[in-house]
């Protein structure tokens, strides 16, 4: 990258599956020397036909089960992944260092990859999603309800901020996806020409189905006049613009869900115990220079206010000073570089006006005016590192409320951990808060005087330092948002995501029709009992409902004195008649283990078959002891199936099948209940490989 | 209940602990005679202290564990329901009869009743919420997260609508209360008398914490104005209030939480399958007759278009007109009236204004001007049931927009099941459809069509007929609200509507500090071996995270053999040398309940002792087969522990241990993997009864 002109960029809006022609419109100005980098437009697109035409392409998805949407999003962050490089190039023009950009790039494709792992591990392989347990609603057993999740039949409307164009795209895309719905997706404008690269490649990839994915670049228009009730819009940036959005008529009167990470004053506190020569000390230190420098400090979830024991305040401040010291900033482009520039020249006004604001109650104790290493002073948007500290920070409002979106943290000192906590909660809801201490009661304390506001609570220390994260970074798997000030939404967190983009209805039913729409067995249902043994079906063969009696056995003194010399076990209640008679159960009986050994000693079925193992055991209760000369039989009943794709190396095709199995006694009384997990090979000419699903 | 004067009630407002003398107001009048019948006034009430005294009183209940909540909730319904003649006296004013008048009264104290159960039997004995497994976070297992949930620490704003003075109450306060926040409830006027009635009785029982229940009588004045980001607003009532109630500066700017409960156009259809002669004919206009005059059809869930197949358009209509012809109005308090009055007169006045829209696009086919047996037929706020046609429904817009809050629903012809789901989804958004019919196939195509569009689903036939609790009816286990026109909110639904009172964190931290937290053993962490084993420990001596290391085990040839003659299972896996080389496996295996019974003979300490008994296990997974030679051992780690409440009769206290248990090979190899439930004696000295604990 060298100060030459640039070839200008047309990022154009892709609607209703074709490129839109971009006319001229808002020129975007990179942040580095100012150049006109690309010129941006809407103008033209037709919003409520982009909008109904997502809502029609809808359907496509929906077609699909959760296990191919999954697969799809996989070989689309392998796609991607292959095409990285082109993205960094673009992602410096915004001021984004490499280690920046490979957050937003690589973070990005990365919950691609966790979004499918995630849907094939714990999702079923249908349509919809059954929910929970299944609710006896009734005495007798013949009403009975499950909550159902399906998706919504609208569009996933997306409005983003513009420090991530590529994750904030990606995280949120990708629980859209999984969860049925098609994405229209809005970057913000200054690094609107980032996202349509990444958006081009999906395109060409040809990896979703068509509407799965349409991008506005420029003004949104009356995008949102034409939201309808299946709809959700799901908006990252500023409290102000939220709030602005959220009474938007159309989204009030049609109830349409409306989701927000808003930019919080989120807090980091260093532990009352820590001493200057521990390990966390360093760790805090590293923590928040990472933190105020990172993006430039332009993150959601960077660290605003520093909160520290009132004596560690000059230490930290030292440490702080030197840490700062090392950074230098420039040309992102540059390997010597560590901090980039802000995104825009506007921005930095915003920052610095906000930083005047701040020293009515606080003063600057830091700020690293090192030499630029490239870039141009005044036309790129540069601003140092700079630390406050606020002396009375129970009593000031400033820095908990005015939020400068840059490399600005301010350090409060607190003297008690009660003050600590409440001055985090002075945040009015934050994204994320860390705690840094090695002693797991202050840990305790803290993070429970911070947990009402908070959406994420990071606790580092010595043992985690290595493999820990970081403050600053959303995980796929655990919630993003927070309360209040935050916006009081929730995005990723695995499948809680997902949820967004479903509807959960409660579906009452009798268990036979309740078994029908789900595809599990439920208890009670008919069942189908067969001259063919399961056990001896293929995966393909075997239905949820097929059912096996199996004969009876009686338990015997000798048994029980087998089961224990065997295995060992010679607990009480088994073997000694004085214990047994006090215990709670009066007399000796059989192990439980000895119970279910026989059970499967009654349905297994020997020879060489289609079910390969049993590789698991859920919910297994004990109702009724059974003692000496009771007589016990099983019925096992094909609870679930779930396909499974071959994975690499693989050459079998198999699927799991759950039973559900009941243990009797000779009264009918129900004695033990279980579901089992087992592997089942497929017939060979009914397995289709998951590309040709797909 | 005659037609002589009443003693005028002043039902007052309770707000920080104490009655707030009622100055004159609105006069409300009751819906059977006209009478006067109370004076409502909220003047002079100070809001904004409420909501403060709520919040500081809110850490009272925070301080009690999810169980002695659940406790405190199930003493009150018993309470509630000693005195529930007096609530169903009050309420014969509103017009409703004793039947309406169960659903309110019995079926709000049932809600009571439920969310002390669940919480019980869900929730941990404390006072935060892990939710969903741990994550691991990094490859070295140093780094981990998981969720927890903690009440908010605000107020939970409860405004509700006219119908269920008592049920609307109480089905929002127990999920609040069970989250740990305090209530403020605004009952909606015309009402209010029969809530405060209940209110004075739950302040008199003592048995809530001070402060967890306020209680605005009267207009709401600036209320609204002092929320904060920790509060929540349910509201129940009209879709258009709820969206000028959403707009409003405070709650917007502050990101309060707002849940809405609006009345929509609920649909019933009858399968295309169903014959007039077959059971599920009478059951649907008898369901549907019911829905219509039930509560005089003031019911938000009640059925408002009557979705049938086009050739039996006719015969539900006369079946609807003999329904409906038995149906006697009049004073809900004399014996032979099955359907009192609606609210008040203007509510009438409504309802004929919607009727007369209505008709634009559909006519009346039926109307039951039957005499009037009791009560005042200008004054009292009496209307007979009324039956629409719109001939076509897939054009007409009136039927599925206008809803006439009173005893009316209109009768839309079908000819295809996706013109039937076509027609149901035309609501744009419904709290409860119902789908009657005998044919599964045809239920599962109707319960897919409208899934997205609603909250809950009833499929009704002769199965479920007996037990079924009807169309209209919410379950506090299942979801009530519904996306769209119904408000886009969740209520009931078990511990989904406790989530909405909680806030959801996401914590980071190594896993001994992770344990410390969430009191759960996470695998990683610390553990402590001791010289004591375990089992000799009481449940109050057990800490998690004790642990203990067995000897090992070589397994042998003849383990296997013996262990297939004594439970009979001769899987080839196990005791065939041909076929098992064949196998997965590719050698012979020990039978997986065989390790895991090893593995209790390593562990179990033999003679009588606090540990009771192994009563269930969860999570097992076999993850490496053992073959003949193989040693294992086992670590068995305290991972939770759940105190008990002594049921009745019961005279040995004792809590519920739960034991992670992890099986590994001569190589260090995980081998299976589970969790292990036992119920362990409570050291004497060491337990409180639960009423002490309350």
């Amino acid at each position: 990258m060298t100060q030459s002109t640039l070839q200008l960029l047309r990022p154009a809006s892709y609607i209703a599956g074709r490129w839109h022609a971009n006319a001229d419109g808002q020129t975007l100005i990179d942040a580095v020397y100012g150049r006109p980098v690309a010129v941006i437009s809407s103008e033209g697109v037709d919003f409520a036909g982009a909008l109904a035409y997502g809502r029609r392409q809808g359907a496509a998805i929906r077609k699909l089960t959760f296990h191919t949407r999954a697969r799809a999003l996989r070989a689309l962050g392998t796609y991607l992944m292959e095409r990285k490089e082109a993205y960094y190039g673009l992602s410096m023009l915004t001021g984004a260092t490499r280690r920046d950009s490979w957050v937003d790039i690589e973070g990005g494709i990365g919950t691609l990859f966790s979004y499918s792992s995630v849907a094939r591990r714990e999702l079923p392989d249908e349509r919809f999603w059954p929910d929970g347990k299944v609710e006896r609603l009734g005495r007798e057993g013949t009403f009975v309800g499950r909550h159902l999740l399906v998706p919504r039949e609208g569009v996933a409307v997306q409005i983003n901020a513009f420090n991530f164009p590529v994750w904030g795209m990606l995280e949120k895309l990708a629980p859209a996806f999984i969860g049925g719905m098609p994405t229209l997706v809005k970057p913000a404008p200054q690094t609107a020409y980032v996202t349509e690269r990444v958006v081009r490649d999906i395109i060409e990839s040809g990896l979703l189905p068509e509407g799965a994915l349409q991008l506005v670049t420029g003004e949104p228009g009356d995008l949102l006049d034409h939201l309808e009730e299946q709809d959700t819009v799901a908006f990252t940036g500023s409290a102000a613009t939220a709030a602005k959005l959220r009474v938007h008529p159309v989204i009030v009167n049609r109830n349409v869900s409306f989701n927000t990470e808003a930019d919080s004053l989120n807090a980091s506190v260093l532990g009352l115990s820590v001493r200057p020569e521990d390990p966390e000390f360093a760790l805090y230190v590293r923590e928040v220079a990472r933190e105020i420098t990172g993006k430039a400090g332009q993150k959601c979830t960077a660290i605003r206010r520093a909160i520290v024991p009132a004596h560690l305040i000059e230490a930290v401040t030292e440490g702080l000073r030197r840490e700062l010291g090392k950074v230098t900033m420039g040309d992102p482009a540059r390997d010597d570089v560590r901090m980039g520039a802000l995104v825009s020249t506007q921005q930095r006004e915003r920052v610095r006006e906000t930083l005047r604001q701040l020293q009515a109650e606080a003063r600057i104790v830091i700020t690293n005016e090192t030499p630029l290493l490239g870039g141009d002073p005044e036309k790129g948007a540069f601003l140092e590192p700079t630390v406050l500290l606020c002396e009375s920070p129970l009593t000031a409002r400033g820095p908990h409320e005015l939020e400068a979106f840059g490399p600005v943290a301010t350090l409060l000192p607190y003297e008690t951990l009660d003050d600590a906590a409440e001055l985090a909660r002075m945040g009015r809801g934050s994204l994320a808060g860390s705690i840094i201490t090695h002693d797991r009661a202050e840990a305790t304390e803290l993070v429970m005087g911070m947990a009402s506001t908070h959406g994420r609570l990071l606790v580092l220390n010595r043992e985690n330092a290595k493999e820990n994260t970081g403050h600053g970074s959303p995980l796929p798997q655990l919630n993003h948002g927070g309360p209040g000030r935050a916006g009081g939404g929730s995005e990723l967190g695995g499948l809680s995501a997902v949820r967004h983009h479903m509807n959960r209805v409660a579906v009452q039913a009798d268990p036979t029709t309740l078994t029908a729409l789900t595809r599990e067995y439920v208890v009670g249902g008919a069942v189908r009992e067969d001259v063919v043994h399961p056990f001896r079906k293929s995966f393909d063969e075997i239905q949820v409902g097929d059912s096996l009696l199996t004969h009876r056995r009686t338990v015997t003194e000798a048994d029980i004195v087998n089961f224990a010399g065997l295995t060992g076990d010679h607990f009480y209640a088994h073997v000694d008649e004085i214990g047994a008679k006090g215990g709670i159960f009066g007399k000796r009986v059989a192990h439980g283990y000895f119970l279910i050994s026989a059970a499967a000693g009654q349905f297994v079925s020997p020879a060489p078959g289609p079910v390969l193992a049993n590789y698991g055991l859920e919910n297994l209760r004990f109702v009724e002891p059974v003692g000496i000369g009771d007589t016990i039989r099983t019925r096992l009943t094909c609870k679930r199936r779930i396909r499974k794709e071959l994975r690499p190396g693989e050459t079998r095709p198999t699927g799991v099948v759950e039973w559900h199995a009941e243990i009797t006694n000779q009264h009918e009384q129900l004695v033990a209940t279980y579901d089992i997990l087992t592997l089942a090979e497929r017939a060979r000419d009914e397995f289709d490989p998951p590309a040709a699903e797909a």
